[in-house]
């Protein structure tokens, strides 16, 4: 992220160093050429030599020339997210619409300063954390006279940890990587693992309200945030360091998900924990989907609390962790800092074992026992390389002509089962007809006494250049179903430029008027990150 | 609540029958007496007959006539709340600003029609649960030209039951009671219980981000709120059922802790949990304060989340459990409705004793194992029945001049040890100044992994008649210091009119005005508890 000299790749997920060779591509090519049946041609991976962006239309006052750049690769990377549109416009070298200025903060006092300029000035201030967005959460629109984005990458520091309270006072631009590298050394880690925890940050997390892997019972940031920091053009919003309180709304509660419509988070004391020293892990294979989900069901009703909790229906289970496309896999993990959890293990392994499950061929691993103890093998440590490395494949597709992406959503037990026919049905259907043909995947991602938060993934061979109506089509056609179903339309994605037709759907009206309202009594002049959430 | 003919109380904690009698307030002033040296008249107490109300100033219109009363008793009863300060002044029959009507809905279209009024007329309404207010929640202000107090009590039904997903759709105006006994049947409970259980609704816990006993973990309402409904006078606010989301900020987490503000709770869907099977209770005794403190902050920052986790100083283990007055009583309970709790208790009890604690003479009880189950007896047995009983017992001194309340704050652990020094002290210091003495104890009622609540009791003898501003300094000098330590002004009491000043230097300034603006944006006549939360 900040290797001298190294840089974003404008395009792909990661550095450009984590672009795809040329044979790569070729053999991905070739890949999809025999799956798809149609001849796939191997294009070139775009160069930043390519770029071509229109002449900034504004140019910082003298006084913050410094931590401002218009620079056309910097700007380029900062044009998008990385949604499958996002990188579809970006390796066909599309930026319409860049920011004229890309400002790099030192510290608050230039977050201000930058800010007032925006503000006084009408110009659209849009925050960055990472830049991992799929929804278009940090793009600049179209009717701004002037666009600034404000990288937050030089607030990278943990400046405090509390050990007592086991709590850290976190700058919001630190990465994932960083954080985490900046706790271990005194024993602690925030343990919030997105899929996109190498290229998000924790302000990008607290304003999306992330969810975690590793992470029943508390699930999202928002349960780790003791207090937030919050610039806005009236002032800085901060609240007290409180483990919990009763006084009024949680002022909280409205910064995390304001996706840069109400301010620019700049630090965080968050809830941190000793790092794990106790873990235990089982892989537990269900002849359905649906005998799994019930599995789940018991489990997380039990309250047992699992960190982990995944189940991967048949296709996922076979493309994840190398099964047989005829089962599913429920991934189990226990973990402390304190206590064994062999005890809590075998608890869950008995709801499953009388849900119908049967524990899968690399057994329970639980450390401090005979067997094993790191459970980085077998099913479990496949599907967890996968999770891992996911983002980076799409860097290998991107432009060959596919159309794929994953969504996801929540939705209480009751409703889950016809949710998961319709959406399916409405995914595979649209695949069928716009791409005549395509697979549909779903997993739990996170569960919850009242419901999981199913995770779909689909893919077919679309036209190229044609793919990013193709893929809207498919788009709206799943978020009609999922809403349909009762889910809602994000259940750690945000809602950014990409879910905001389904968002009015689900957003209660009188608490839209309200936050319009409450947007503008904090940035009066609606300069940040317009668009987003609401129309400006 | 509801049985025919019997009225609640004007002035006395819970129904006309739960009045003291002579005999009872007789021995009282004889136990004040002998307790602080001074001679205590036994006045009686007042009655229904010497209330003289204002006249109505406002008439409801005839279509609104059957759901509205302005017979004076029901006006008296919906004044105040149960604060000391409301206490004092019903005892006194001092009723200068009573509400001119109380509507009694039958249903939603009656609160509708109601709020319309109210609106359209520019009349105060306010919402009224059960009346169990401690902060001035539901008092009338000076400045309306008229005032509706809506109480909800009519609507009272659990609506609809999802045994799947454990949730249930159930009426704001339910009494605790009457929620859980229609859960009962159904093998279901809420489990939330604040102290105010028998005379609060799950509106006003909603309102008002109450805290339950028996709830580490989740521990306010709010965790528990899948969904809300609540009738604004621009039209319904209703959130889709949903067990997680990640869909811009949560619309649910304005309305809780908006105390009427924004609008009329009308009904939620609520998680709900099966009834425990399994318990498993302990007593252990430490030395001191501290040392409980840290037990209980290595218990909690280990996730073993016990339900019921609570410290009591040795001043309230000897009033409320009978011990020495040298020693601190820390009460655990686990419970579960799925699995044994016995390894869990013996964690906990692990970690306690390693910080200095000993096990309680009445042992460890478990469900299932030798040495008894329920955990009702010896000295948990004793602080329970002190709970539940606690708000009678004020009946019992009201009027006779002493000056007492409780207040809880929640503080990070760092913060905790200096926190307890000054409020005791400043409690202390005003008690000893004021009253010329009292007693100060203190307990925690819930803890987190980063802090705990701490809950203070006070008492002294005061003077009849002087009540009131003898409470008002010293409660003053105990909120300057709970906000000067670092603490919430408050963790489960909510803001009311009373802890108003100090909220106002908690909470965030863009978020005051961000929180205004939504009150307009939704109440444009500001009708809704004007003056609660902030000045009108």
């Amino acid at each position: 992220m900040a290797d001298s000299g190294a840089r974003r790749s404008f395009w792909a997920w990661g550095m450009e160093a984590d672009e795809p060779t040329v044979q790569q591509r070729q053999e991905m090519a070739a890949k999809l050429s025999q799956r798809y049946g149609v001849a796939v041609e191997p294009v070139p991976v775009p160069t930043a030599a390519g770029l071509a962006l229109r002449q900034p239309r504004i140019k910082p006052p003298a006084s913050l020339a410094d931590v401002c750049s218009s620079d056309t690769h910097d700007r380029a990377v900062h044009s998008y997210g990385r949604s499958f549109r996002d990188r579809i416009r970006a390796f066909n070298l599309q930026f319409p619409n860049p920011p004229d200025v890309v400002a790099h903060p030192r510290d608050e006092k230039d977050v201000e300063a930058i800010l007032d300029w925006c503000s006084s000035s009408g110009y659209a201030a849009i925050p960055y954390g990472g830049g991992s967005s799929t929804v278009g959460g940090i793009e600049p629109g179209e009717d701004s006279s002037g666009v600034v984005t404000i990288d937050l990458g030089n607030l990278n520091r943990v400046l405090e940890i509390d050990d007592v309270s086991r709590a850290a006072r976190i700058q919001a631009g630190v990465y994932g990587p960083a954080l985490e590298e900046q706790l271990r050394p005194h024993g602690f880690t925030l343990r919030h693992f997105p899929q996109s925890f190498e290229y998000s940050t924790l302000g990008g997390w607290i304003a999306t309200r992330s969810g975690g892997h590793y992470a029943t019972n508390h699930t999202h940031i928002d349960d780790f945030v003791e207090s937030v920091r919050m610039i806005t053009p009236v002032g800085v919003w901060e609240s007290r360091r409180l483990p919990g309180s009763g006084a009024g709304p949680n002022p909280d509660r409205l910064v995390m998900g304001s996706e840069g419509v109400l301010g620019i988070i700049t630090e965080a004391w968050m809830r941190i924990q000793a790092r794990p020293q106790f873990r235990a892990s089982a892989g537990v294979v269900f002849p359905t989907f649906q005998s799994g989900a019930e599995a789940v069901r018991q489990i997380v009703q039990a309250k047992l609390w699992p960190a982990n909790c995944r189940l991967l229906d048949p296709g996922e289970s076979a493309s994840a962790a190398g099964m047989d496309g005829n089962h599913a896999l429920l991934v189990i993990g226990f973990e402390s800092a304190e206590l064994p959890q062999g005890d809590l293990m075998r608890q869950a392994i008995a709801i499953a074992s009388d849900a119908g499950g049967s524990v899968d061929g690399d057994g329970i691993r639980i450390s401090g026992e005979p067997g094993g103890s790191t459970g980085r093998e077998g099913a479990v440590g496949a599907w967890r390389s996968a999770f891992l490395g996911a983002p980076y494949q799409r860097n290998l597709t991107t432009g060959l002509g596919t159309v794929e992406d994953t969504l996801e959503t929540a939705v209480t037990w009751d409703r889950w089962p016809q949710l998961d026919a319709s959406v399916r049905g409405a995914l595979q259907d649209a695949l069928d007809r716009i791409c005549g043909g395509g697979v549909v995947t779903c997993r739990f991602t996170h569960v919850y006494p009242d419901g999981p938060a199913p995770y779909f993934t689909f893919a077919g061979m679309g036209r190229r250049g044609a793919e990013i109506e193709m893929y809207d089509a498919i788009k709206k056609e799943a978020s009609d179903a999922v809403m349909a179903a009762g889910g809602t339309i994000t259940h750690h994605h945000a809602v950014g430029r990409l879910h905001k037709p389904w968002y009015q759907l689900e957003r209660p009206d009188p608490f839209a008027e309200a936050l319009r309202a409450a947007k503008r009594a904090v940035d009066p002049n609606g300069v940040l990150n317009p668009g987003v959430l609401f129309d400006p």
